[in-house]
């Protein structure tokens, strides 16, 4: 018997909808599960502002080797996730497969990507070093000045609205509900080892279910019911960018994704075969705010024109900002937390569309009792709950 | 008795519902004529772009004393127009009397902008030279490189898009009929003479008037029923600029308008009363382009760093283009003009905010009778049809 005020019951309700917890309602609907979705934009967050880089390799940092590892488990499962959501939805989400050209704008760039390249090929990734005549070569409308560049064959991109609209239609077909509010807590049984009973919403009403995903994004650390340690590991990382698009009749400046160091500055450029150009991004520690300020849009237009001067020619189409999910291991939250029949699935930070895919397989192991890959062991919730124990 | 298929008359029909169209309305009905006012859009070409800036003084060129005079002319007859429009409307406008800071970046600079002065002085023109110091003393957040300036107090500056949406609150109270639609030729009787009886509109209607003014803008030259050398003495010239805001708590940057020249560019900050600064302008021959292009923005946004560093905190709140009224001249083109009872008030370019009320003034001299102010004497439409004989 539900309990009062509870009007909508499921086997599983999922907090937020942005592709990760849009992708983990699929795959887990998919599965045989009744799943109910609560976002009140339906995701119009980060998944909607990124840039759609699916780049373990390019982003493969110095001691960053257990997030390299998931993030190239989440890039091989990512072509055949793709290509079941176009089967289902028939709509191509525009995956790229060209991959990354990394340019360095003078001597001291490109040092600090020789670095990189180095500890990269270590790690047994793929990269070409290429002349700035080579670069020029693969991407003709490249500034002579580039110093040098490495290219990246693994690291390629997606249509992050495309895929995101995929993934929402795919959630549809599947039977998800979608609920169109916001999550403020989970519930849970009464009692020291209560399970997870639902959520409430923000407008005072229940979802009852025995399963319950936090797939917030930014937001995550605002649901109650959860350990205080892991709402306060999620904060907001501010990045804005832009969206570039070729004027009438002007054939594609770019074919791979560039990624390009300007005196130590960094920025991308991520063309779609639509005609449009992702330019981004900042990384900024503001708190949730989503204003476009006059300097970042300079300097993200004056990086990209250095390295592509004919940038300067095309359509600025918007610009926009985000909040990813940052932690403080730059690491994603997934797995058990908290409560029986919790799961977080959040702070994906700048990889979120990349690992929708792999996360969505790893929740709803999770949700049907199986281990999720090794990959994510090292990205438990656990890992900030030393002190109460619960690891 | 109308002619066939004409639903509407009028004693006059203005094509064109941007400031000129409707400060022209708005006085035509105060005069007691029945006014029709055609526009698909009411007016939201080059009006509502612009910056707003009323800068006779400052924008005067050499070789341009006509121009200068009549805009004198406008600017005397600004502030008893706005003063009577916030009366009637109940709304503010944004009249700022401050005056205009035109500052100098480098030397060459400042060298450009002392022989501007002394060619507005010798025209009797208020102007006040000040150095770098001086110049932080009035506007404190000026970066301490600037060379010096010049304080045009004088220049003043009205918020367009409130002072826009007044005269269209002032013409519909005074009786101005809106017909949304473009009006695509002007309609004659038969015979050699024949006086103008009204006005074809793109849905195949006709608007029937015996007196028809032409006031739209850079699309004036679209127009069918004019002579064609007046068709082609207007193009559209494309600017661009931006529309910042104030972050929640910050004072305001600016107070008096900012004329800037950077190393040979020329960019301005115009601030309004509410947080708003318009940052503009570029002047492009492109056609009826209106795309908002990355380069564009990125230049705008250089300049006006490079004078004021604290724009790039500002928000970016709009990008936007227009497209002005240009002629071969650079002066506008108001009075009678081909057929009899054909009206011309277009052709203001950079001007058309300042312009207004004058013109206004000068065409409803023109409608009922009477002879417009002398200084207009050399904007006549008759300049551009001396092949003819028409003047």
């Amino acid at each position: 018997m539900p309990a009062k005020g509870v009007a909508v019951t499921a086997d599983v309700v999922i907090a937020g909808g942005g592709v990760i917890g849009t992708a983990i309602a699929w795959r887990a609907a998919a599965a045989g599960l009744d799943v109910v979705l609560a976002d009140p934009a339906h995701g119009d967050g980060a998944s909607l502002v990124a840039a759609g880089m699916l780049a373990p390799v390019s982003e493969a940092l110095f001691g960053e080797g257990a997030l390299l590892r998931v993030n190239l488990l989440a890039l091989a499962r990512f072509p055949s996730f793709a290509a079941e959501l176009e089967q289902v939805t028939g709509h191509r989400v525009g995956l790229r497969r060209e991959g990354t050209l990394a340019v360095a704008y003078d001597a001291g760039d490109y040092a600090a990507l020789m670095r990189l390249t180095a500890f990269r090929r270590s790690a047994g990734l793929d990269a070409e070093e290429l002349d700035s005549r080579a670069c020029r070569k693969l991407e003709s409308f490249l500034t002579p000045d580039v110093h040098g560049g490495v290219l990246f064959p693994g690291d390629w991109s997606v249509d992050n609205r495309r895929y995101a609209a995929a993934l929402r239609e795919a959630a549809a077909a599947a039977g998800v509900r979608v609920v169109p509010d916001r999550v403020t807590a989970v519930l849970t049984a009464s009692g020291a080892d209560g399970r997870a009973r639902g959520v409430a919403l923000a407008d005072g009403g229940e979802i009852g279910s025995g399963q319950v995903v936090v797939a917030a994004g930014s937001w995550s650390g605002a649901v109650h019911g959860l350990p205080e340690a892991l709402r306060s590991a999620v904060r907001p990382v501010k990045g804005q960018l832009l969206r570039l698009r070729h004027p009438d009749g002007m054939p594609p400046v770019l074919t791979h994704t560039i990624r390009a160091t300007v005196r130590g500055a960094d920025v991308y450029l991520v063309p779609r075969t639509d005609g449009e150009v992702v330019v981004g991004a900042t990384q900024e520690e503001r708190g949730p705010d989503l204003t476009v300020t006059a300097g970042a849009v300079h300097d993200l237009l004056h990086d990209a024109m250095s390295v592509l001067p004919v940038t300067s020619e095309l359509i600025l189409a918007e610009t926009c900002a985000g909040l990813r999910p940052g932690t403080p291991d730059n690491g994603p939250i997934v797995g058990s937390a908290g409560p029986g029949g919790v799961l977080l699935a959040t702070g994906h930070y700048r990889n979120g569309i990349l690992m929708s895919a792999a996360t969505a397989d790893a929740a709803v192991a999770c949700l049907t009792g199986r281990a999720p890959a090794p990959e994510w062991e090292p990205f438990g919730p656990g890992r900030f709950l030393t002190n109460q124990g619960a690891r």
